[in-house]
C-alpha cells in the first residue's frame, strides 16, 4: 500500500495528540464493577506489599467468562463494547455455539492505544525471584506510560486529570509480576501504588481466553497498521469471533485464541481516505493472505520452533473482513470464516 | 382491512389518553449519556443564541455508529431498545456483517408517538437566511407539541411534570434550523430555550444512517396504521435490519436506509384482536406487496421524479413480517429478506 | 453415570456452603427497575393486606416481553443475564424471529439455588377461599427458606445481611396466593411482610412465557443433576431458545414453553471433572435421549393423562448441548435443534 501516505510520514501533528478522551478515567466504572462483583465473577482482589491492587482473574482464583468479557472492555479503555452472543453462527453440524461481539466508535484509541498488548515488561531471573518474568502489558495504563513507538505515531497520551489519576494494566501471566516490574510500571505511568490496578489473566483461564478473543477488532487494527493504512482514517469497527474453551496448556490455549480470530474472526471497518485504499485494505487484511494460513496456530508455532518472528506477520488478522468507505458508502469484503478448521481443533467426537 | 374497526371510528376515549408514561422524562438518562460521552461518540454539544442545546451528530462533528444507536433509543422516547449486532445474518457469500436489533414493549408510544418523523417544520427562504429549510422532526418532543393528526388518534400527550419539563427533538438535517423554526418548536412544545435539546443527524452521516435504520420497527407500525389496524392492539415488537455504510450523497444515503428496511427489515409484532386481523396484517404488511418492490429505493425515487407522493405507500414496510396473536398464540409470517438486492446495492467487487 | 461420584456421596462440606453471594441482595437493582418501570413494562405493583408487595405481571395487568426478560434475570438471582435477540436463527422459510439468550458464570446458584421452580406451595380449598391453590415457587427467596432437598446438597443458604434482609419469589399463577401461603413464605424465609415481593406471572402471559423460556440453561442444569453430574463441576453456561407467543390456554402455553426448550434450546456448559464425564454428559443431556422425544409437549402431556410423573424425565432437557472440559479444553456436542417441529406447532399458514 505504498501509494497511501502513512501517518508518520506527515509533518503535521500526530492524529490523536489533542484527544480529550481519558482511557483510564473511562474504565473506572468498569473496574468498579469488577471489584464489586468479584465473588460472582470468581476473581480475587488483593494488594501487593507496596499497595498496588492485584486482581487475580485466573491464577489462584478460577475466574469466569463474564470476568473475561468485563476485562475485555477494560482493555479497550472503556471505549468499546464486548458482549457474549449465545446465538451462534451456524448449527450443530457446522457452527459454534458461543461468540463474542466487539464494537467501538473509537477503534484506534480503544484497540491500539489501550487494548493492544504492546508494553514489554520483563525481569531477569535474579530480579524476579528465581524465574525470568516476561509479559506484554495491555490496557489503558499503557497510555499513561506511552513507552511504545506506537504512541509517538498516535500522538496520544492519556490526559487524565491529576486529581483522578489512576491506571489499569492487564497482564496475560500465570504469576504476579515481581516488584521490579511493578515499580517500573508505577514509575513509567507516574502513579502511586494505590492508584494502580493490575489484572492478571492467564491464557489458560476462562477470563484469559475470553479477553484475548475479545481482541478480534484490535487484531484487524494492528494488521491495518502493518499495512501502513493511516490509522486516523479508521472511524468505526464491529467484529465477532467464536469463543473456544481454554486450551489444555499454555501452547494450546494460545493456539486456540489465535485460531478463534485467524479462522473465526469477522470484522467490519468504516474508513475514510477513498475507495482505492479501502478496497486494498479489504483485500490485504484477511489472514488467508498469509503463507502460513490453513493450519492451527499451535502447529504453526511449533513448526516455527516457538519463534514468533519466524511466523509470517500477515497471518495475524481476522478471517473475514469488510471495509466500508465513509465517502462513497461502498463496501468491499474478502476472506471467509473457516469453522471447519476450528471444529477440527476444538471438537471431539461425542 | 375494512372489517376491522379502526381506533378513530370508535366513540370511546382514544387508547393512549391515560398513559402515565412520559417519553421526554424517559429519555433523560439517555440524553445525559449522549452529553457525557460526546467526545467518545464524536458529537459536538453547543447552544444556539437563544440558549437551546444543539447536539451536532454529523454536520461539523463526525458522529459515529454508537451515537446513532443512542439517538435511536432517544428517538424511541426511552421506551425501546436499539442494539448493534455483530453476528450478521448469513455469511461472506450471502449475508451482511452488521445489523441493528430493535425491540419495544410499548411499540405504539415508542415508535409512533415519539420516533416517527412526522412533525413538519419549515421556513421560507427569507425566514431561513437565504435557503429554504425543511425537516420532519422526530423524537419525544413531538409528544409535547402534539401538532399532528396522529396524536388525536392516540390521545397521547406527554404528561411530563412541570418541574421537570424538557424536550428532545431529532432533525435529519445538514444544517441547524433557523431561529424561526426553533421558536416554533419552543412555542408548540411549551418549553423555555434551556429546556430543549435539538439533535442534528444528516442521513449522510454514520449516526444519521444508524438512527434511520433503527426505525425498522416504526416502519412496521406506520404501515399497520396505514392498513387501519387498530394501533392499541399492537402490544409488543421485535425487529432487525442490516446497517449499511452511509451513502455518497443525500439521495444515495436515503436510498440505503430505506433499502435496509424494505429489503432487510424483519419484524415480529404481537397483537390483540383475533386471528383474522392478525393473519391479514401479516399478509398485507411486507414491502413485497408494493408494485414498486424489487428495485433500490434511490432508483424508485428517481423514477418517481423525486416526488414521494408518486411512490406506492405500500412499499414503506419491512421485508419480512411475523405477526403473533396474543389470544390464540398463533403466528403468521409473510415476506422475506432480499439480501441479494442489498448486496447488489452496497457491495463492490474486491 | 454411575461411575461419577455425586456431590451428596461425599463426606466433605457441601460445595456452596461458603458462598458469600446473596441472590436476594443481587436482585435488588433489578427489582427496583421492575418497580420504577412498571408502567412501561405494563405490570402492576400493589400490596396485599399484610403489606407484602405483589407485582402482577400478567393477571389483571397485561405484562410484556420486556417484563419477562427482567423477571427472568430476577429469577436467576441477579447472577445471570437474559437478553432478547432479534436476529433469529434461520430465515423465513426455516427459522424463528425472536430468541432469548441466557448466560451465567454462576450457573448452579443462578439456576438451581434461585431460578428452579422447586418450592412447592399449596393450600387446600378451605384455606384458599374455595379453590385449591398450588404453585411451584421460583427465584431467590427459595434460598432464604431452603426447604428443598436440593439446598442440602448445595449447602447454600442466602447469607444476606440482617440489615438488608429482603426476598423475591416468582409464582407462575393466575391468581394471588391465599394468605396462608404468603404467611408460610414469610415464616420460612424469616421475612417481615414489607421485606417480601411476590411476582405473579401466568404462563399464558407475555411475561410468563418469556420468563419460562429463560429457564433454558436451568433445564440443562437440572438434567445434569438428574444424571448425577456433580453440580460444583459446572462452572459456566451459555444458552439460547426461541421465544414463542403465549399459548391459547394453560395447557397450550405450558406446551409451547416446554417445546421452546426441548426442541429449540441450545446450551453450552463448561465443566471440570475430566473428559469422560464431560463427554458422557454431552451425550446423555439432550432431549432426544428421551423415549417421549418427537411430539409437542402438550400432546405428550395429554397422552400421559395430565400426569407429569408418567412423562419420561429425560425429556426435560435442551435440544442441543455442547459440553466443554475446563481441563483439556475439548468440547463434545450432541442433539440438534428441531425448528421444523416448533414451526409446525407455532405457525399458521398466511
Amino acid at each position: 500500500m505504498s501509494s497511501t501516505p502513512s501517518t508518520t510520514d506527515s509533518a503535521t501533528t500526530p492524529p490523536f495528540a489533542d484527544s480529550p478522551l481519558s482511557v483510564n478515567a473511562a474504565v473506572r466504572p468498569l473496574l468498579q464493577r469488577l471489584l464489586d462483583q468479584a465473588d460472582e465473577l470468581r476473581v480475587q482482589v488483593g494488594q501487593d506489599a507496596s499497595g498496588v491492587r492485584i486482581v487475580d482473574a485466573g491464577i489462584a482464583a478460577p475466574g469466569s467468562v463474564a470476568a473475561g468479557v468485563l476485562v475485555g472492555e477494560i482493555c479497550m479503555g472503556g471505549l468499546g463494547r464486548v458482549q457474549l452472543a449465545a446465538q451462534g453462527y451456524g448449527d450443530a453440524s457446522s457452527g459454534w455455539p458461543t461468540w463474542l461481539e466487539v464494537s467501538s466508535s473509537q477503534p484506534v484509541l480503544a484497540c491500539l492505544a489501550s487494548q493492544y498488548a504492546g508494553w514489554s515488561l520483563s525481569a531477569s531471573k535474579e530480579e524476579a525471584g528465581g524465574k525470568k518474568f516476561f509479559s506484554l502489558g495491555s490496557g489503558p495504563a499503557r497510555a499513561l506510560a506511552g513507552k511504545e513507538e506506537l504512541f509517538k505515531e498516535l500522538g496520544y497520551r492519556d490526559p487524565i486529570a491529576a486529581a483522578e489519576r489512576s491506571g489499569v494494566l492487564v497482564l496475560e501471566v500465570d504469576r504476579a509480576p515481581p516488584p521490579v516490574v511493578v515499580e517500573k510500571v508505577l514509575r513509567d505511568c507516574g502513579l502511586r501504588p494505590e492508584q494502580l490496578t493490575l489484572i492478571l489473566t492467564p491464557t489458560r483461564s476462562l477470563a484469559g481466553t475470553t479477553q484475548v478473543v475479545a481482541r478480534v477488532l484490535e487484531v484487524a487494527l494492528h494488521k491495518a497498521h502493518e499495512l501502513h493504512f493511516p490509522l486516523e482514517h479508521i472511524v468505526d469497527g464491529v467484529a465477532s469471533a467464536p469463543l473456544p474453551s481454554p486450551g489444555a496448556d499454555g501452547l494450546d490455549a494460545m493456539g486456540r485464541t489465535n485460531d478463534a480470530i485467524l479462522y473465526g474472526g469477522r470484522v467490519q471497518l468504516t474508513v475514510r481516505g477513498g475507495d482505492d485504499a479501502a478496497r486494498l485494505l479489504a483485500k490485504e487484511l484477511p489472514s488467508l493472505n498469509s503463507r502460513d494460513y490453513g493450519r492451527g496456530f499451535a502447529d504453526i508455532f511449533k513448526a516455527a520452533e516457538y519463534d514468533f518472528y519466524k511466523i509470517d506477520g500477515a497471518l495475524f488478522a481476522p478471517a473475514e473482513v469488510w471495509v466500508s468507505s465513509l465517502e462513497s458508502g461502498k463496501t468491499w469484503h474478502a476472506g471467509r470464516l473457516n469453522l471447519d478448521l476450528l471444529r477440527g481443533q476444538w471438537l471431539d467426537a461425542a
